[in-house]
């Protein structure tokens, strides 16, 4: 017998077909012994209208939780938390190392911390540029430029081919924080020979380039110059080079800057614990700069999803504790939309307008950039490491589609699209998918996690549409009524209310314990009960008869 | 004694802080005894996340019903649902005659006919350009240009001054269904003096113009003829022109149109009975278009706001009844995207993406204009009609304040955006809020008209957060537990659900029926149930205790 053949694969089982979740697996051995290496474990963001009551979604990784002790490390690429948040849910199920450049580690710490497993996690620090040998994988954290600080794309090396998974990235000459886009780095990996480039696909729809974060700094200052009364600016508190443009810009206008909101707050102490952030200009409390001249001071605030709980929202719906904004008064976006967020953004934005607030936008200032790369930075990366193989990831089917197209349209040969679940064998041979592994979506929903499957986010979402009706009979040991029926309603309209309950009574008027078993006198009330209500209202409610005995 | 004066006064219900649902009254005479018009009776659409379970929401027009019989009229401006929509829901609390021009009418009385309302509500066509003696008021139908035929301002003429009542309008020299935007005619109006002006506010944050129907005609065309495959173009079927740009698009690139959704044919239907559409191209059932080459057929479909019931909706799902879609064929979304439906969209898309479809948009292509006034458009209007009172309606508050900003710049003295339920004094004197009347939102719940102030959507919401609990208790007359309580639960973890019936039966065993009284007990079993769903799952479901008697 030969010995079975050592494979390269790779396993999505997060991140393709969406912006979120990230979690990428690549494998190395023969099939039955398979070494795993795990890129990035992110979460997506529960939607209301979808997902009614599910705070965060992470994916099912059964698949690998059964052959943990072949999951040599978990890598990650940079500290957003699509690629970071399912680590506090997931890391249990694995028990691996967390390799992390500094600043993403102190994220990931942080995380850990909260959810006390601080110590339990194996985190390490990799300096930017740093390699580490893990079982069959060689991996180098190789800096980018994205929207925070120390983004690293990994470039892993096997016996079989080097890949090149590059997390979220951008093309910046000057990103603010940390060193510009290397070329020549990448264009000595493309000499060397790249088997597969896993890329971001998120900005495969946008002609151009996403523009440097250096390109927001004059705008900015320019805006907030002409600016008399007091100023707010919001922007995703992860963007640390986006903290520092707006605390200069401050400075220069002669305004002081006041962190707002904890996320605010905590990543600046990250960051200036990992060496950045050392001339941000100094800050004052929120406090004290109430009591500031109004052209003195810039507040720097969370919530530029228009977030229920974070800064932004608490200030234009009046009860923020310490800051309060009224007509003279400007509020800055200075972030994109995230798709979804648009009518609570929009609620956002127009609760500080009848406050009186002006408000700005990147719809109308150069105020923003995008931290993804745009079609034209897509060919540059193409034209630098001239992969094999090209891997669309990380966006939605459509920019996966349209990363697809631009790929082939730059000569690479093979181009397979990740799809979360399908196993790819990268070499030897032709690409090939090999094998289709269980996957899925989990919800944290509450304090538990439960499978989207399972179908609770499901049935809370019919509960929404059309209400329940809930009906207890009480029978005796011979089937016969010996209370009046007890009626639960909620959700169901007063007319609607009044059909159920008759129809209920009249059903239990013509049953007849001897004709009638208690089974059918069940089905009987539920189909009388939602009949009813489906009349009255033209909805049918969720309805669940249930009996107790006397 | 003297006479009570006569005053012209202005009174939004609905359409000013958000788009849609537009219903505005002009009031004329002394207090006491005021004729009123009203000025188009839209809808608002729901939605899933904010109003779960609501399809449509109508203003609350208690404050006019009242006053049934010193309503005069209702004038529509156009035939968008935002202006029409809620006519079947509101119209028998008025019972006035409806005004319209006859394309507008013919559409408003097709609503009728559903609501079985023909008859019974008057409606007359008023031709473009018609005037009106209506009470107090003479009202002139001043046509403009939109994005559906006929859309008409309404100049309304009182002793004490007149007013331009825009409607939904933009500048379109070559509107391609109508005559174009007619200057001098709006020119003239500001001749003879305007008081006042009350204007769509919907693009007073884009910059620019919003481009002539025409523009859009030669690059669709562009974009078909270079497609090989079936192509599906998915618009507004309320925008005629768009339907005639695309039909003779594909007429010369040797299509033929198939006419896909029940709305498509119908306003084809409409548009030709009014005189539109006469050399709109031959069109195929679609029936016949599946068993025609892919290269000779052209899709004008409904759903391009991935409405879960329209044409593309099915076709994406693959559950059309005769069109299918697959590799090689294209989808145009030659629409925009309304805000709120982003996510909705981008699923279709991806699920057109996931057939190898290739989608293309506005995004990427001129296959859309807005129909609304961008900044240089709202500028040229205040140019033109000179009044000395703005008052920006139709939009959130954010394009109104951008508006009225807007408006000042134009050097209108009198700016005073307009707020639903507040009444404004227009003259005589200086404009002044006199008067707030009761105003609302009214759910359309399935076939129920709920006040929003019910909270029977809220309630609705709650469930989708955290389910309920329904315990049902069952007591003999000296207060004692006669049976087993029976519990329903919905939407609930099993871990929580565990928890809330162990809770339960503990609490009935501690129960004394003697030392605790029967009130005592439902509310021990509930914060007992809803402590345990809390404390097992972090979260505290709507809980319900009811008592019945044996």
């Amino acid at each position: 017998m030969t010995k079975a053949q050592d494979e390269l694969v790779f396993l999505p089982l997060g991140g393709s077909g969406e912006i979120g979740m990230n979690f990428n697996a690549y494998g190395y051995g023969p099939p039955d012994d398979r070494k795993w290496i795990v890129v990035d474990c992110g979460v997506l963001f529960g939607r209301e209208g979808s997902v009614p009551g599910v705070d965060l979604i992470v994916p099912d990784i059964g698949f690998l939780e059964e052959r943990r002790e072949d999951v040599v490390a978990l890598l990650v690429t940079h500290g957003h938390e699509d690629h970071i948040g399912a680590i506090p849910h997931l890391w249990p199920a694995l028990r691996c190392p967390i390799y992390a450049t500094p600043f993403t580690a102190r994220l990931i710490a942080s995380k850990l911390a909260e959810a006390e497993l601080t110590g339990k996690a194996k985190l390490h620090a990799v300096p930017p540029g740093g390699t580490l040998t893990l079982g069959p994988f060689e991996a180098t954290f190789v800096p980018l430029t994205h929207s925070i600080p120390e983004p690293s794309a990994l470039l892993i090396r096997t016996p079989l081919g080097r890949v090149l998974h590059t997390g979220d990235w951008k093309i910046d000459e000057q990103p603010i924080i940390g060193p510009g886009f290397n070329r020549s780095a990448l264009e000595k990996i493309g000499d060397e020979g790249l088997l597969v480039l896993t890329c971001d696909s998120t900005n495969a729809l946008v002609a151009g380039a996403s523009g440097s974060e250096e390109s927001v700094r004059a705008p900015l200052t320019e805006l907030i110059r002409t600016r008399k009364g007091r100023v707010a600016v919001t922007a995703f508190a992860s963007n640390v080079a986006r903290l520092d443009t707006v605390a200069k810009a401050a400075k220069k206008c002669g305004r002081t800057v006041a962190l707002v909101g904890r996320a605010m707050k905590k990543i600046v102490e990250a960051a200036q614990n990992s060496g950045y952030l050392k001339d941000f200009p100094e800050t004052v409390d929120e406090e004290l700069a109430a009591d500031m001249p109004a052209s003195k001071v810039l507040y720097l605030c969370t919530g530029s999803q228009g977030e229920p709980r974070a800064a932004m929202t608490r200030i234009a719906s009046g009860d923020h504790q310490s800051l309060a904004l009224g007509p003279g008064d400007t509020v800055i976006f200075s972030s994109r939309i995230i798709p979804g967020n648009e009518l609570g953004i929009f609620a956002l934005q127009n609760a500080l307008t009848a406050l009186g607030v002006e408000v700005l936008t990147a719809e109308d200032h150069l105020v923003h950039v995008s931290g993804h790369p745009a079609q034209d930075e897509l060919k540059e990366m193409y034209r630098l490491v001239r992969p094999k193989i090209a891997i669309p990831v990380h966006g939605e089917l459509r920019h996966q589609s349209a990363h697809a197209r631009l790929a082939k349209a730059m000569g690479v040969k093979t181009v397979v699209p990740g799809v979360d679940g399908q196993m790819l064998r990268l070499a030897p041979g032709p690409v090939e998918a090999i094998d289709e592994v269980p996957f899925g979506r989990i919800h944290v929903d509450g304090t538990v996690l439960v499978g989207e499957g399972e179908g609770l986010a499901r049935c809370r979402r019919s509960l929404s549409f059309a209400g329940i009706i809930a009906v207890t009979l009480v029978l005796d040991e011979k089937f016969r009524v010996a209370a009046e029926p007890a009626l639960v309603m909620e959700g169901i309209p007063d007319e609607a209310r009044e059909a159920v309950r008759e129809a209920v009574e009249n059903t239990l008027k013509r049953y007849r314990p001897k004709r009638d078993g208690e089974a059918d006198l069940c089905e009987l009330v539920r189909r009388a009960a939602r009949g009813a209500a489906d009349d009255a209202w033209g909805k049918k409610p969720i309805t669940r008869v249930v009996v107790t005995w006397v």
